[in-house]
């Protein structure tokens, strides 16, 4: 099953996708193109992932990392399915990444990994923009980097868990314009889903909500106002954004 | 004035002190040792800066910054007043830090310094701890060292700002034990609070309930198992807690 949260005429609604329309919780049908997308789930704590692919680390010239890089995302750069993304008028590098969200589904405390998928509800797909001109700052990356409104395009559903046989062997795939411009899998991670969970779970606790945003592939190039960007998970659906 | 909030017989309650005891919204009065006492805001968004006093940064032999260098801290880490938070078995340094807490009363976007004190609700103290076995990581503190579970103690009051005339000449001490360890004034911040809110403001949306913890000064060392840590600022008033 997969879920959306969608606003129409005033209020917000879970809704399920049917041959018909999108199927609100309120048993009315409407049409995907009539409703506002919100991001499928309200972040808690969301955390995100740096240089977790060896090839992305390789293309902006980092050694891959020993540990996990972990920052957190705070709750204003979030923004759903078909939304607009700004690009700020002083920054020369605004690139996509398409990755792999992963969602919480229970509270987690020092979990091995072998019982990680135990804890998580399901997956959803975000790009999670870089301005990339801030990054060689002491803090790398900075706030000014990743923490801008809206910079967060984040669903367009949340897929149940059940439903991804195997989220470490997932295809993911950008398209500015209708043109491919990224394309990688999520076994070339480096530090995968369930050692994530046991990683973060080892010294604090996650909680339903939660969202692990788990690193981008090679292939991320600068956006431009008014491009369309797609990114696109094999099995999760595809997710649209403007460059404003 | 100032307000608090506080668990009692099962509800959350706000409330103010008076000579009698804490005077909650439905009229009871209670004492203090009878109450748990909550942190002051639930932080939406939470900004926390590193190396913010220039000699904190040399104690450290770090560098002084020429940017406020700021992270986030996830809803997990906090506690309120007369709280305890854990030492984990395997680190060798837990450092607490005295820090004024600045809390953002109004929504915050593009605001010039001379203006931003117009966007304050109110201060309190926090102790961010900072477990620096972890320091250095590529991301500097990584959450290791920064996001652990009630490592960071905040209260006892949120005080209007009305009420704190000079945000910028506060005296700061903390006593482990009774005994003087750390001792600074705001006016050694390298990057002052209106300069902080100008900054954060100026590439994203600051929102009521945000907090921004505005770094420690010099003098703070390991403590153990036990030990009583006493926050204090001048006009605030004395946040303990206790290492377990």
């Amino acid at each position: 099953m997969k879920t959306a949260r969608i606003a129409f005429e005033g209020d917000i609604h879970s809704a399920v996708s049917t041959s018909e329309g999108l199927l609100l919780a309120n048993g009315k049908v409407v049409e995907e193109e009539e409703v506002v997308w919100l991001p499928p789930v309200k972040p808690v704590t969301c955390f995100a992932l740096g240089l977790n692919y060896i090839d992305h680390a390789s293309e902006l010239e980092f050694q891959a990392p020993e540990e996990p890089l972990v920052f957190l995302k705070g709750p204003n750069t979030f923004i759903g399915h078909n939304g607009r993304t700004k690009r700020p008028c002083d920054v020369t590098n605004m690139h996509y990444e398409c990755e792999l969200a992963v969602v919480i589904g229970h509270q987690a405390k020092k979990v091995h990994q072998q019982a990680a998928y135990d804890y998580v509800a399901g997956y959803t797909i975000a790009n999670d923009y870089a301005f990339r001109d801030y990054l060689e700052n002491y803090y790398r990356p900075n706030l000014r980097v990743k923490n801008r409104d809206h910079s967060t395009p984040i669903g367009p559903w949340l897929v149940d868990a059940a439903d991804v046989e195997d989220p470490m062997n997932l295809n993911l795939r950008t398209f500015v314009n209708g043109e491919l411009v990224q394309e990688g899998s999520t076994k070339d991670m480096i530090f995968g889903v369930p050692y994530l969970i046991e990683y973060l779970s080892s010294f604090m606790t996650l909680n339903p909500g939660d969202v692990i945003l788990t690193g981008t592939p090679k292939g991320t190039i600068d956006t431009k106002v008014g491009d369309e960007v797609v990114t696109e998970i094999e099995g999760l659906g595809r997710l649209k954004n403007t460059v404003e």
